[in-house]
């Protein structure tokens, strides 16, 4: 069985050939790096991977989490892997060195992150959340709420969550009923539900730290009554112990894959002894949410590329040593069988599968490299690369999110019988895989974010600054002449998109909101396939760049494969906008016009 | 949670109203039969699923069969479920009259089949197996083989199996090293290795007989030397007391899913005591196995289907009952939220599902209904609905097989968070209906049966057969009004489908075999699209014959579900044949000049 799940060369070729890392390190913030030390750092994470993730990939998942006696048991190695994650510095990678982290790019440390989830997805989410909680209550909270929770959670004792959904508020978030009460004691008193907490209570921590979406009484109905609040599993009483806070995990998740972690039920107050403490502004709850939602939609697409990734690199690992058949010429069956890589259709499931996960690697790197340039710069261009990010946030959390499943699902099928049963892991790593088109929004509210807010926002600039983005591409690639054919056939769809747009806005103005957005899932995997041409045709130019300057035979080798890889995502994935921009042109309100009643029977 | 896994009224719609299954009844073998004996059949049918087979479907998959002791158990109810499948004469439900059996058509006893794997699929397995390979002894054995085995095999007491996959012979069927050696006494003594053989060994039979390919000794190499035996797990002794054959189960796979039913790995011989009886003529296994594979190809689309089909009404039933959010032009939040069902996105979702269900359900009903025809016809149409299953078959194996996968996925994403969860059937659904692009011929070899081998057999003949029923309902769908615009449609994909073939036949000539087959996965996808657009059409004809007489209310909304229903099939799924047309007319032998060493790093 193979032991890679990443590729380190790929990681290196994205940092620097495609998107030049190195140009950060002009800017003040980052101007005591360097490439060798982001090298180590990338080499650190993926030797921690290996040391002490991988190897525990599968146990994490034949063992899932248990309710023992109100205990939620997790795999034994994940406290020490807390720890790890801690000293290694890996819980605060992003944060500023005065801040006592390590001041990486983001393109940096989103890429540690990418390792981790390939290497083990359960495991490598307690960390991230955590991070992402701590980072909110030092955004957000009180000098005295983060001197509390910060020094503990950033040392891998306490973990954090997100407790948002709850049983009859799913995707409706606005629709959340967990209460919270004023005291006159600064705190809140909060009873409800919550449901489907990942990480949300476990025996690996000493503590777990909810940020959580609450009602403050008398708040105003929907979305605009929403608070957000620290509620700790366990509080710091008086002389500093912690003291049980009423927060009782009430069942864990059976779920088909994601096992390492658990996803669990919580009940708040049941004893009337549940307190929150307030998190910014009263009523302004999503808002800070949904800052924390956007990095964490574009964590869940890089859990999904790190899956497809991992995926990949295990069936090509197969293909290279099973034999089967002879190719299609030999007549002779007294002849050796050949690797199955050899055959053709073998290889097109291996270049569907790399074609996915590189290219979703590419829009993770494009995405982070954005968030780095968001951060460094000055008023008017802050606007652009937010912007970006906007646009581009539902397809970089949807894309690989929902083509995981099908990268992961020829992965299996390369191994045909045997991709079925638990002595590999594809069949894991297709049980996985299939959380992401769910959480964090599913693919239908990305869809719906995309095309009914993201295009239509600041009068579409977003839109038009990520056309422009593309369009800049499309003509750097015609300086190639074998990148040209691509490059126009890139520029068409650019162009297509572009009128697409218009045709339902058109649809918007005659028909309403809810013919215009019927098929905005449609519209978000039109958009995403585009977005994800427009990345090969950067591999495709740092590619050509590099083979011009003339490469070492096994990088030679590499970017040829690139190649071939580019062409397979202009010959067998971009067509599929074909049928996509069909229907949405072609608009007759099918969904809308159904009826309940014509699904009896 | 809902208990509905397929709908009585479809199956009648199909039966009657699409494919007149009445009609066979004038035919001298079904002479005695009429609708009230086939309503009845199908009512018993589900009757009997509803009682003994949905309610362990769940059960069946958390306690899979172990290996205990040399022994695999399987689930308690499956020996009194095979006793029942016996007595209600399932097990004989298409053998004739005159051999002691039910004589229905096959058209009848497909649908039982299918309603059976819709309710449990593991547990439907065990007598469909058994079914199979007693069909297959009675075709080629020996009056002596079969009064030894098939008595007790109609009668549920012993089980049947297909065995041929080995460890080194996967898809490649030719490369088996099992062996058989010649005795005085009229048997052969066996010796090798068999895996993943669908209820090889189990508890729940007093036997189990495998219909098994081996080499006999000196017999050529390749496909061409292989030999179909008898060989069961104990044999009949000397005073009929059965004794231990040297069949050794050395294995039972852990799997993804299809859990209700074991697949085991085999030793024959290791006590140098394995007997098989030669079935048939030496050196012709794999002619006879052929005829009982594509029996087996179709009844593994048949399985893909029933999966999609109970996967749809579960997640229909959810989207009945779930509310979250409201009407997009409902701003109020006070407002009560509505049934998912209600979003066009979720209606978009049920859509698919259900189009995919129901057209495969017609082709099923289509396949079968030949199979009858072949029966019931003199030569010259016998070679007509022979050719006519020949080309069909690789699409009915696959089209269903590949498209559940996406179907479940979907009805598991209707359902949210939840769908994840094993609270609810979809995560199983996902799970079981991942085996079918795999068992009884890969995709991969489907695509290559359909366009290498099927496609040209004959002159075109077959394909010329099947273009030509297309063409006749695209004729007859234009006499509606309302069909006409989905008539020329697919009349359009019929004529393109035919040029496509020519342009690929070219590149055969030009490039050879390899570049010719290389996207032969492709093609068969890109046929059975067409395909099942026919299926629609033919549904779309019976649904205006229907409302042109004057269906009552309830009926009509079940007719207007099927226009909407087919109308969706031509706005989303058709037109996915445009990339694939696009891929198939531009061979670049893309995957045929890649190399594996474009595959390091």
């Amino acid at each position: 069985m193979g032991t890679k799940f990443v590729s380190e060369r790929n990681l290196k070729f994205l940092l620097y050939e495609v998107f030049d890392a190195e140009s950060l390190t002009q800017h003040e913030a980052f101007q005591d790096q360097n490439r060798k030390m982001y090298d180590m750092v990338v080499k650190a994470a993926i030797k921690f991977s290996k040391d002490l993730l991988f190897p525990i990939f599968e146990e994490m998942d034949r063992k899932p989490p248990e309710l023992v006696n109100g205990v939620v048991k997790v795999h034994p190695d994940m406290r020490n892997i807390m720890k790890e994650f801690s000293e290694g510095g890996w819980l605060t990678s992003r944060l500023s060195v005065e801040n006592g982290g390590e001041g990486l790019p983001h393109m940096v440390a989103g890429l540690c992150d990418f390792i981790f989830q390939a290497a083990n997805m359960g495991a490598a989410v307690y960390p991230g959340l955590t991070a992402g909680a701590a980072h909110l209550i030092g955004s957000f909270g009180t000098k005295e709420l983060q001197d509390i929770y910060l020094p503990s959670m950033m040392n891998g004792k306490w973990q954090g969550t997100m407790a948002l959904t709850e049983p009859e508020a799913g995707s409706s978030l606005g629709d959340i009923t967990t209460s919270a009460i004023p005291t006159n004691d600064g705190h809140y008193l909060i009873q409800g539900q919550k449901i489907f907490i990942s990480a949300g209570d476990h025996d690996a921590t000493d503590n777990v730290v909810h940020l959580m979406i609450a009602r403050i009484e008398g708040a105003p109905a929907g979305a605009k009554g929403i608070s957000l609040f620290v509620v700790p599993k366990y509080r710091p009483g008086t002389d500093t112990d912690l003291v049980s806070n009423d927060v009782a995990c009430s069942g864990v998740y059976h779920k088909l894959g994601y096992r390492g972690c658990p996803i669990v039920q919580l009940s708040m107050g049941d004893k009337n002894d549940c307190r929150g403490w307030l998190l910014g502004n009263a009523n302004s709850g999503l808002k800070y949410m949904f800052q924390m939602m956007n990095e964490a939609r574009i964590g869940v697409g890089l859990g999904a590329t790190a899956l497809a990734t991992a995926a990949y690199y295990s069936s090509l690992d197969y293909t290279k040593s099973r034999r089967q058949g002879r190719k299609l010429m030999e007549k002779d069956p007294t002849k050796p069988m050949v690797p199955i890589i050899e055959h053709a259709d073998v290889k097109r499931m291996l270049l569907f599968q790399r074609a996915i996960s590189e290219g979703s690697q590419g829009l993770l790197l494009q995405c982070t490299k954005y968030t780095d340039l968001l951060m460094l710069s000055d008023e008017e261009d802050k606007e652009k690369y937010n912007l970006l990010l906007e646009v581009l946030t539902p397809i970089m959390k949807s894309y690989p999110a929902e083509m995981a499943i099908l990268t992961t699902s020829q992965g299996l099928q390369c191994l045909g019988g045997s991709g079925y049963c638990d002595d590999y892991p594809l069949e894991q790593y297709f049980r996985d895989c299939r959380i992401h088109p769910i959480h964090e929004g599913t693919t239908a509210v990305q869809g719906m974010d995309l095309l009914g807010r993201k295009i239509l926002m600041k009068d579409g600039k977003g839109f038009a600054l990520v056309l422009e983005e593309l369009q800049k591409t499309v003509q750097t690639a015609k300086k190639f002449e074998s990148l040209t054919p691509y490059a126009e056939k890139l520029g068409d769809r650019v162009e297509e998109l572009q009128k697409t747009v218009g045709s339902l806005l058109a649809v918007a103005q005659e028909k309403g909101a809810e013919a215009f957005l019927a098929d905005a899932t449609l519209f978000l995997e039109y958009f995403g396939i585009i977005v994800i041409s427009w990345q090969w045709l950067l591999q495709g130019i740092a590619a050509q760049q590099a083979m011009a300057k003339g490469a070492k035979k096994k990088d030679q080798a590499f970017y040829e494969g690139k190649m071939f890889t580019l062409r397979y995502f202009f010959a067998y994935e971009l067509p599929k906008t074909m049928a996509l921009h069909d229907r949405l042109t072609h608009n007759d309100g099918l969904t809308v016009d159904m009826q309940a009643v014509h699904f009896n029977d």
